[in-house]
């Protein structure tokens, strides 16, 4: 367990901590902050009715090459048109399954995910994730109500004047505050904070072993910002949610500990911005209807996920 | 394969037959009928910011019993607090991962789930849904943006008087448009019903024998309305998507036939509609916005998902 | 952890224990006794060359209910003769997976599956089995040439004068010793020892339930015995290795405790001896070559396995 | 299906066929020679008690690259020491799972896993291998008791004077006299001959790509030896079971196709005989007894195992 250095992101943490706000039974966080209002709020941004898929597709192609605890998705037929092309009235049919780690494309981390000082979020005990039970707290299917709310896109790309950001990029609270100024546009309480790296092009160019490497993203820097504005969640569009390697000598992911344990955010990653923010730069709008909601496993500490955002 | 005989069904698909109708590439269907324009006036029935919660838990709980090639989904910790308890900082972590049939819970039936004659939706043949490729064609991520409308629930029940139809109860158009008369709704172009038999409630009182058995579903007597109102997609709250057994002998799933191989109509089935159709019948508001997007499985026929209705 | 309780199971252990016994870095514990000599001599055992196949069959029908982190197998075929219908030359093929605890039918438990105080067999930390290597020591796969040997069938029931033993009836010293001197029959450094209790019949009559629930079995009274004579590895016909409940208050599985961990004996569980028993009852033999081989899964705490004896 | 074409493989399949030889309702096939005389044949070849494991070991490492129907296997921890830390005697306990594909590694193909013209070994036709069912005839639990029998190893590269054959070389029956001459040992009835190709030392050195790739291995030419000699089954150390790519145009897999469709041949792939081999050229010996037996999962096409060969 933790020794008794003082580790800045813990020490930020503390300062940051929403345990108790929503009550000492709480497992939602800051999507707390996705109410009804929000909803509506949200819902109005449909103007349009553009849509916009923000997944990575579920296959054998997926960023990860098989070794480890994480895979791509395995996907399996268990029914296919031979077996039933001796029904009667030539009735043909098909069914499939998956087997997927919850973490092997576009995700939502959960509140249990990573936590710290053997607690998770709100002072779930470390055992409360276990075998027997998956997370028997803070597990995903608590928020799977709350994550359709207005989404805002930060392009943290455009305001460096680069296609990407760099290997290992960490973006500062000034970048943000930058990219909002030059979008026009504030992020509030309860938003989905859609945060381009630019990092997903790799994928797309095929170099998954540059995607899945020192992804450029958010550290600890950015976390006041997101906890002042009140941001419901975070997706971003890297492999790790964070920039990484870690800034902090031996914090392997420390962003993640301030904003899933401290704060309570659901973190999401792999999500792919790259047709959205074609079309925001295109318009001048940035706000969107995101509804993101995942899959409810019993005890899961993530989800996969589709979102899309309705302009 | 099909012999000579003439069945009904197959009657009626080549009437209602939408082949060609987008496209000869087309492998959408009838979520064609979601436009831009009707996610606009999806969007704004979130008049409240109330949301219903319509999926069933993913888990060893849920309908089936283990035999046989739908399974229920089994979900495995691949990462937890004890692997990362020796990290400097004291950060804890864990992942999970999910086994499942793409059907195995609530769900939709993509294109490729079901067809006759050797074809399944818009001319395309058994052999394009295989074990090398899934569904080559009709796969479910090609839709999987088009799940967002208007939903509208229609309570079969309430029009009987009843709190759940009876066993293998077919419902007819005459019952469809019963619903609409004593809602005071009406099913227009590009949404998705969601067909209320009350089956869904031996489910929660844990009799799954009984979900999984004789359920109470549309026969091919619905299709021609659903065809007419130019329906997008039809979710049910029953294990089987139409009623159990088919009222024609020798023909399974002579519903399933029709609206997914002729209409090109994704179908969903184990939708929870308990708790919206208690707010429903409060507020007399039987319409709302339904996200219902599912899993980008590539060459899935099948998405597990978690529907969210907005009101 | 365990408290400054006095466990009988662990005061016997500290007498029986064998760490060091064959080595620092021994993961093979007492199947060093099967050595060079001891598989001659079990060849020599191949009189008539009848073959007994000892093993459950891996399926969906298996033992367990499908909820509880054991599954029955799931066999789900991977490619199809539709699959390759098209082939110029007629070919046709099929492949398939399986998806499979490896406790789930007929196994071995290895070295890593059972310990206490933190440590397993031959002073190896609880946290050398983890997510992230499998079990990093006393895996399964040391073992793998060591699981020929002279068998030799136990029969307890026979003993007693019944067809199986009660309910979580716990065999002694006594019964093994009654039983040798009953069949003629002597166990010896080496061997691996079949132990019947009849329970197996719960499953073949298809109660499952009976056959997870209250088994006969032994208890620590029997691992002074085990010890002494330099057992190799013990199979037994009952679901949970031991007699179950435990007779020892508060402790689970005493019995696999002292054997598994202290001694180093790979136990075997769901063997089927009920044909085996016949035939030795008719001819007398209660001795033969004993083929019980496992899979090398990397970092396996145990092993499926179809075991066969030849005599 | 076959068109009208004459196959080589096809020809020389009808002069070697064995359907009926057995019965009309054998699923054993060539394993039939395997009878208790030559078990015991088998068991007297055990003079040393050296054991050699001929396996390989599964795992994420295995030759597959992740995409296609072929994985390597996925080991997952289902219960951790953490899980148990607090039960009151300090108990702690491991289990866990693997998903494999049946092929995946060292293997049987059985009789259900190749055939032609519509039909498996024993005229089953292509239906009976399903996703109900799996195999619903000459599936692999069939043999289960017939896998332990007289080995005999060929070194096929000592004839050439190579340590491995090159790339896609074809063995032929010449080369397999050739290599009972120099090595003063005759295949007889019922014996399981191990064919050494050298391509095995690939996947040793890491080469994956070159192990799946252009393997040396045996040609149709070979089947009259098999079938002379009444060769009970066939074990190579090379990835396809036969060289690669075909001989014969269009036929992908034309030696499985005689051997185990017309002759009922079991056919094993990725047995790894470099130890082996060192033994029997400083020995002299080339037989010994080889327990080969697999998993029995209901319905498998093949089967997963760890050979030992016992001298």
């Amino acid at each position: 367990m933790s020794d008794e250095k003082v580790w800045p992101q813990q020490e930020l943490g503390k300062e940051l901590n929403n345990w108790g706000r929503w009550g000492a039974d709480d497992e939602v966080g800051t999507l707390n902050f996705v109410t009804p209002e929000k909803r509506v709020q949200a819902a109005q941004l449909v103007r349009t009715g553009k849509a916009f898929d923000l997944g990575m597709p579920f296959d054998s192609e997926g960023p990860f090459k098989g070794a480890g605890f994480r895979n791509n998705p395995i996907h399996v037929m268990t029914l296919l048109p031979s077996d039933t092309a001796a029904s009667p009235d030539g009735m043909i049919s098909a069914d499939d399954m998956v087997i997927t780690g919850l973490q092997s494309a576009t995700q939502w981390d959960g509140l249990a995910h990573v936590g710290y000082g053997g607690k998770f979020y709100n002072d779930v005990p470390a055992a409360a994730v276990n075998n027997f039970t998956g997370a028997a707290r803070n597990s995903f299917p608590k928020v799977v109500d709350r994550l359709i709310s207005r989404g805002v896109l930060l392009d943290i790309p455009a305001v460096k004047g680069v296609d990407r950001l760099d290997d290992s990029y960490q973006i500062t609270e000034a970048d943000v505050l930058a990219a909002e100024e030059r979008q026009g546009v504030r992020v509030e309480s309860g938003d989905i904070v859609c945060l381009r790296t630019g990092s997903y092009k790799w994928f797309l160019e095929g170099d998954r072993e540059r995607f899945l490497g020192n992804a450029p993203g958010p550290c600890i820097d950015m976390c006041r910002w997101l906890h002042d504005r009140e941001v419901a969640a975070l997706a971003i569009d890297n492999s790790t949610g964070e920039s990484w390697p870690s800034p902090i000598e031996n914090a392997i992911i420390p962003f993640h500990q301030v904003v899933i344990r401290d704060m309570g955010l659901t973190l999401g990653e792999m999500f792919n911005f790259e047709d959205l923010v074609v079309d925001c730069e295109q318009d001048g709008v940035w706000e969107f209807m995101l509804c993101a909601t995942g899959l409810k496993v019993t005890g899961a500490v993530g989800s996969p996920l589709t979102p899309i955002a309705l302009k």
